[in-house]
């Protein structure tokens, strides 16, 4: 592996992510949280610092591999949540480092589960962070590198892939550069979008970016103590909508403001996600109609909790721990399957599932027609053998580390069902999740151990397990 | 489909089971159980008049290619399931069909969950037929019949295909037939092996025969209530030693007896099912210490419960409900990945564990040298490109079925757990599960729409899902 190119790319990020912390510093100042703001600022110079000391001598001109693509993008998600972590311990906002890395990485990763009894009593400055970072890894910090800057030549695809979510990148336009461009400008038009809404509904400028952070960024962090289960059924609506949205496969925006309505609507894995929301919100809704009182309000809190889970976002409207269980296992069973490729969504995705599906039937039609040459298609292109193993190996892993993460989890003696959702809510970067790390209840109840095990599980999901694995092969380390 | 062949097959399946069903016939009449004997004999004519009316008139000459082969066995588990379960009707044992089904594909499928609470009020005929029907579905009908006549030519090898576990079929010897022998012979042997050594123990005939039926053929319905938690030390060692013993790949039998002692120790999946035997007691003895007196006991329960989950035979030699949740967690881990292919064991099975780790294995070593062409061995063979292929899809069906199963099932409103572990049970084969079906539980409590359910999981767990999935594609039926 190339070194010199790896820490200039940290580099890299360390100075972005100073960028980024600026906007919570003036967030303290504008609320006159002085002394938090001070802390902003001293981490931002530090990071400044740092990051442009890593790349003094280093010109990144050496060859971006996927080796080193995968590399970067793995070790950066691990100093960008280091890094961002301690505003919350110098505001001795959070006292334990562990916790704020946890809080940090579940930040990052979009997954939304917090080790905080209260957050309200977190300073403005901290709670814009700590949605902020919810946003920065939703559509991830490569995505906007590429966009800003067109450093490092053609290899660059690979940090992209290492970083989005989905079976293959789709280029949307030719140009790795602009496409990323496009994608960025679309998340940024989603959010303001969103925030204007929320707006209209009654919530003031921090309320409602901060909230749509979470809820584009599909993260679930909330800035009031109850999730969502505090506000109106019309912000609910909202935030249930621009969850949503926030999971479809990016290249449908693109289609449609380019007019191809059509070929839009025409992506299968965009239309088997809404279809997996339609069934689910008429199941659950029946499921759980005796338990409120207006049709309205089962018809808000089925979607709501679909749309959060699916999406993995994970905010929660209400407690669904007192739902019947059918209702409880079809929401376990959509988040593990989780949004569209191309999306800020974790999970297993809808593609993946897709492809799935059509090798069992393609296996199945081959013990009929033992001689018949099948090939799948998927939206009319063919279906390489390549992106047809990596889903495969990719389920393989993604069980794997649900198993073992489980094992490991349980020798802090919590039942079966409550480590194990707090793996999967971990793995597919959900949030929210059942027993005892159900609604209202916080990680905190986990060791320290438990909770390295879960921050693995989250960057290991949110990286789509690849690029964090590769850095446990030693010969991934040799010089070459 | 070739529906001549097919029907010409259930036809021999049907005369078999009347061979088989005169056993606990003669069982009956040595007991002086003179009404069940009755009954017995009555559906021994049934079967064998129904048998052969099929059978006239169709040679079975066709051809068995893949389809019919996989067809007809998913029939012939089926029809053997519904004419196995009508002693137990007919002797008013069980009252409702649908149970006495559900008693019958569990014992067929050798999983070994029951909907009786005490089985030792059943008459000795049934007593023996219910655990006779695990070594019958131990190693399969068809295994049986391929020793016994070469009826269907060559492509007979379809059908050992679709009732074999694992993701290849091994011919031991070069012919099917002899194959077929060597296996069932190795099979008594070891059956007889485990009587003699329970006889020793104190047992009397027909209680050492019964509980070795489903200690061999790893299924795990007892004649006693409380499954093995009565039995002395001794017989517990036993009972543990042989379950192990019966999930071992067979052909490490055939090897050892022909003096190639390293051959067979080198058979990769075996090596890894002991180890895996090894860290699961070791870690199990030390998480459950405090539980117990005598550190032999601690042993002896640990071993017990993990060559019993592993295996997928489902004796308990105690209430392992009360362990802590790290040691039913490594038994949950171990009861998805089973035993040894080309045993009597159900689960995922070690092999294809194997299989897929070295698949992860070569995808991140391609990530660090990208044009590395990289082959896959195991045993020192070369993998099959197919061969891996089916592994992955099978893991992708194998999981589609858990989920699946677990949202059907979970309209009973039991919880999450109870219902998860239910299914994994069944589509495994293995026979213990957790909660509210754990230790000293019966699966009555479920509908009967959900046994309809757990069912469908058994006999396709126990067949691996392609035959029994073939029936559902229309164009399966059609005349080619």
């Amino acid at each position: 592996m190339n070194l010199n190119v790896v820490a200039y790319v940290i580099g890299w990020v360390l100075q972005l992510e100073a960028a980024f912390m600026m906007i919570p510093a003036f967030v303290g100042l504008y609320y006159k949280e002085f002394s938090v703001c001070k802390v902003y600022v001293c981490i931002v110079t530090l990071c400044l610092f740092l990051g442009t000391l890593v790349k003094i001598g280093r010109k990144g001109k050496g060859e971006l591999y996927v080796r080193e693509g995968f590399a970067s993008v793995a070790l950066s998600w691990i100093v960008m949540s280091m890094f961002g972590a301690l505003p919350f311990v110098f505001t001795k906002e959070i006292t334990s480092y562990v916790n704020a890395l946890f809080e940090t990485v579940s930040g990052f990763t979009t997954t939304g589960i917090s080790i905080l009894d209260e957050v309200e009593t977190l300073s403005k400055a901290s709670l814009f962070w700590r949605s902020f970072t919810h946003w920065i890894g939703g559509m991830g910090v490569f995505m906007l590198i590429l966009a800003l800057l067109p450093m490092l030549g053609a290899n660059s695809i690979n940090l992209m892939r290492a970083e989005s979510a989905g079976p293959s990148v789709d280029r949307i336009l030719p140009k790795i550069r602009d496409t990323a461009i496009m994608i960025y400008s679309l998340y940024i038009g989603l959010t303001v979008l969103g925030t204007i809404a929320l707006l209209i509904s009654g919530m003031n400028l921090f309320e409602s970016s901060t909230m749509i952070f979470g809820t584009v960024g599909t993260g679930g962090f909330s800035i009031f103590n109850d999730s969502a289960a505090s506000l109106t059924p019309a912000q609910q609506w909202i935030i249930a909508i621009f969850m949503t949205l926030g999971a479809v496969n990016y290249t449908t925006y693109y289609l449609l403001l380019m007019g191809h309505v059509k070929k839009a609507f025409a992506i299968e894995e965009v239309r088997l996600y809404f279809i997996f929301i339609i069934v689910s919100v008429v199941l659950i809704s029946i499921n759980i109609t005796h338990l409120y009182c207006s049709m309205s309000e089962v018809l808000r809190h089925a979607y709501f909790q679909v749309s959060s889970v699916i999406t993995t976002a994970g905010f929660a409207s209400t407690d669904f721990n007192i739902w019947p269980t059918f209702s409880k296992t079809v929401l376990l069973v959509i988040m593990l399957i989780g949004g569209c490729s191309g999306s800020t969504a974790g999970g297993f995705k809808v593609s993946r599932l897709i492809i799935l599906m059509k090798a069992i039937k393609r296996e199945l039609q081959k013990v009929i027609h033992p001689n018949m040459k099948k090939i799948i298609y998927m939206d009319n292109h063919v279906l390489s053998d390549e992106t047809l193993r990596s889903a495969n190996v990719f389920a393989a892993v993604y069980f794997l580390v649900l198993l073992i993460s489980t094992v490991l989890i349980s020798i802090d003696n919590f039942d079966l069902m409550t480590n194990f959702s707090a793996v999967a809510t971990s793995v597919n970067g959900v949030g929210v999740a059942f027993e005892k790390v159900g609604f209202g209840c916080n990680f905190d109840i986990y060791s320290s151990f438990s909770k390295f095990v879960l921050m693995f599980d989250m960057i290991a999901g949110r990286l789509e397990f690849f690029p964090l694995l590769v850095l446990f092969v030693p010969s991934c380390w040799k010089k070459f």
